[in-house]
């Protein structure tokens, strides 16, 4: 199944960036183009076929990803959609007029960008990035689509942490591929 | 002619992010599917056409992208080549054993990491980024490469500052869409 062979390139690491995490790194997917190519297209058949939370009929329009990791994916599946792509970033970083939604990191507060003019008013947008764990980033991302006028679709995710219950903060469903549990 | 194309979608932004800097912002690029897979198409055929640097011949087995902006080019050439992608990331963001190259900055200097097992000696390596100015951090992801037994083939760009005269910074050919001049 797509799910264990793109799960058996995921590379556990304890104790990173702290004691007591156990990090999952997607880089060795990266490095091997066919579990690359295969988690891709886990993600384009997921929003083009029956399976997509919402009506399959309803083009994209937008994949937003976010800084940085989301930034490997998002571009890609875009392309493949004929979607836009329209990065989040953190405060600061985007040229030009911009919305700005805060979310809460484990110590104190960070702010993300969207740039005004990056999505107009009713398109249909996905939010991409590598992993949800509390999901309040994901939930700034959702705010400042929000603020252009338009909503989120879905959020999607290559690995989500179930334990967290990060679908409970958003506005729209999440797809992830791979569960953690604990 | 597909450069002034992409070009055109290339927004500058003076002032920014400080007084006296034109800022090109190449997510209004990317917004446009038809220009970013105009893009992608430019790079793509220029690494598998004779005009490439080196040898045609010769099979890119990695493509390297620079944290943040290089992982919204890097991953698609990636896959289109059936090339791995690895990341260089600032120090401390990547987990596992890992090579350090420094370079400067306008205040002081900063650290890229690269995971020592992410390129195997002798590897063919194309470097891949959104903007070359002085050339510090594409040197140091050069040094990167060395350091990980392999040798870069070419250095890729979408903008290069040609009167920052980047290309003497580095150890391979650098190739640039566009070029500006002051």
């Amino acid at each position: 199944m797509d799910v264990e062979y793109i799960k058996s390139h995921l590379v556990p690491h304890p104790d990173f960036p702290k004691k007591g995490i156990v990090f999952l790194d997607i880089f060795p997917l990266l490095r091997n183009p066919l579990a690359f190519e295969t988690l891709i297209t886990n993600f384009v058949h997921h929003l083009t076929s029956s399976t997509a939370a919402k009506s399959p009929t309803k083009k994209i329009d937008v994949i937003v990803g976010l800084d940085a990791r989301g930034f490997l994916l998002g571009p890609i599946i875009a392309l493949r959609l004929g979607a836009a792509f329209v990065p989040v970033r953190k405060r600061g970083k985007l040229p030009g007029q911009c919305h700005t939604a805060s979310y809460e990191k484990e110590y104190g507060v960070d702010n993300f960008d969207i740039q005004v003019d990056a999505i107009k008013p009713g398109q249909t947008v996905v939010v991409v990035d590598d992993l949800i764990a509390t999901g309040g980033s994901a939930k700034a991302a959702g705010e400042l689509v929000t603020k252009c006028g338009s909503q989120v679709l879905e959020y999607l995710f290559i690995i989500e942490l179930t334990f967290l219950k990060p679908s409970e903060k958003l506005d729209a469903p999440l797809y992830s591929i791979v569960k953690v549990d604990d």
